[in-house]
């Protein structure tokens, strides 16, 4: 099946680039409530499923017998940009494990934040693996072994106790059973696991919704909710699309990005759950994708959607500022 | 029409993410050797006609006035990294018409190169509009404006006689007549023309084989494809793929990128030119439909085709450096 052209990309009156992908919008029962495009084709979701992976940290008392903070578990479930506060906040979570950055098996990369990866070079410093965008995944990984008494190294191996954990998480969440068959291994050495979009939908309108699940994993769910709305700069970081967005919607949206073009999301309100992918993996179709999928389902107020709407009709300047074009959602998405 | 996915990116069994594009190959009578995709449809060529661009330049005496070296030449139809020597070599150009870049209207960015942005940045520096990939390019005209007794001042502009002399080369090279209604404004402020990939993939046959042009504009022609083919790190920089490739080929290939997926080239033993782009912009896609194009065109001994062939079948790898998936071509393009 070939996915329609979602996203266009303008310069003058011409269509320069075009991204193509496919949206599923689906409520806790797994009916469909807007659909374009393959949503039935497995696809990686990467860090988009941060959620769920984190769902094991609260559930099994990990979180709380180290105590963390709000602060703490928004990190847990960001692809956070690298800068100084997202490092901070990583190895603090280490610290009340009684462990430190020693431990982190993500990798070290230059944070993603461009200031802030040239102020670390101004500094005089190099990156470590606290700035690595999963950091706080990874730290929160971390506390889950040793809660779980288990020794973390290794913690990034599909036959580890933690990613045996996790991968529960992911198949309870949406309803798939993860084979080998279907594993990738993440930018950060974790596995991957391709799940059909129509199943990441349902999956994280239950995760908003806290429907299907017992007390323990809606309480887990909806510390996590309450987490990111409370600190989505954590979540991802300074000018992001999910910290920008969730500051103007708060509690009413949860929204995670995911590389190679992907975005899940949980509506709460409407008991909703978004997953989307750009065929082609582009971060900017992506977010346009998202943000128009957000403008046609959620009731929006004149404040919320001027605030939105530039996300959906993005005006594309140059290195003098001069207007260029325009990204913006083709009518599949209107 | 929909054009094929020439370019794959897998990660694990899966294929994660797909590019589709067109590519032309063409002699220079204008005949197609090898086509896939809408190869009719116009399409912002962007950086990948610097060449042409600079043909004025040199042309008109300008080059030769000012002493302009084959280095600085390379420059002239760089997209370059904004490492020190371009930026110098971009100064040292304006310095020979007795300006400085206080004359350039391309707006200033970091270095292209994250480490010669992080050293500017350990230097306590700014970029300026040296640092700017299109910083010799626009030294060049700044040059062809002196030398033609013009003030520079407004040379980005379409009205500008630098910017109708560099149109009308365009034009010619491509024998496409460029109206207001295929222009746009390019990243550093210069009108730029769609036009379709037949036509510049012929122009590009014609430019490498001196073709259909009087003598002075072949002197250009060669002048330019002798000025990359020595020093091809000043067309991009380090690790840069028309850089990596025009060191293993020399004066056998002319090759430059263009931003949004463009690529244009020149072969000048085979009297052919190409051009490509990746529908939705990816520079993933274009070089590995590039990389692939040369492989299936030009004649290779075992040392070129081991060189080639990484750029070909790109391993990626992730942070911890572990082989995550590649990023290949399609047999479209085999």
């Amino acid at each position: 099946m070939n996915n329609p052209v979602l996203v266009e990309v303008t310069r003058g009156t011409m269509v320069e680039s075009r991204h193509r992908g496919a949206v599923a919008v689906m409520d806790a029962k797994g009916a469909t409530v807007f659909a374009v495009g393959d949503v039935a084709r497995p696809v990686f979701p990467r860090s988009a499923v941060k959620a769920f992976q984190a769902l094991p940290l609260l559930e099994s008392g990990a979180a709380d017998r180290y105590g963390l903070t709000p602060a703490e578990i928004a990190l847990a479930v960001a692809s956070h940009s690298g800068e100084p506060a997202h490092a901070e906040t990583a190895a603090g979570m280490l610290a009340k494990a009684g462990r430190d950055a020693a431990c982190l098996e993500c990798g070290a990369h230059w944070p993603m934040n461009d200031q802030a990866a040239r102020d670390l070079a101004a500094a005089g410093r190099k990156p470590s693996a606290l700035h690595n965008n999963c950091s706080g995944k990874h730290a929160g990984f971390v506390c889950l072994a040793c809660h779980l008494g288990e020794d973390p190294a290794g913690y990034v191996k599909p036959e580890h106790r933690v990613q045996r954990e996790v991968k529960a998480a992911l198949e309870e969440m949406t309803g798939t059973a993860l084979g080998d068959d279907v594993r990738g291994v993440d930018g950060c050495s974790i596995p991957t696991y391709a799940i059909p979009l129509t199943a990441l939908a349902t999956g994280f309108a239950r995760f908003g919704a806290g429907e299907g699940m017992g007390p323990e994993r809606r309480k887990a769910a909806e510390g996590i909710c309450d987490a990111a709305a409370a600190h989505p700069w954590n979540v991802a970081g300074t000018g992001r699309l999910d910290t920008v967005l969730m500051e103007v919607f708060g509690r009413r949206v949860f929204m995670k990005t995911g590389a190679e073009g992907v975005y899940c999301a949980a509506l709460p309100e409407l008991g909703l759950g978004v997953a989307l992918k750009a065929d082609d993996g582009a971060k900017r179709a992506a977010e346009c994708m998202f943000s128009a999928v957000l403008a046609r389902t959620l009731p929006l107020g004149d404040a919320e959607r001027a605030r939105l709407d530039p996300h959906v009709v993005h005006t594309e300047r140059n290195w003098n500022g001069i207007e260029v074009g325009t990204t913006r959602p083709t009518g599949a998405l209107a």
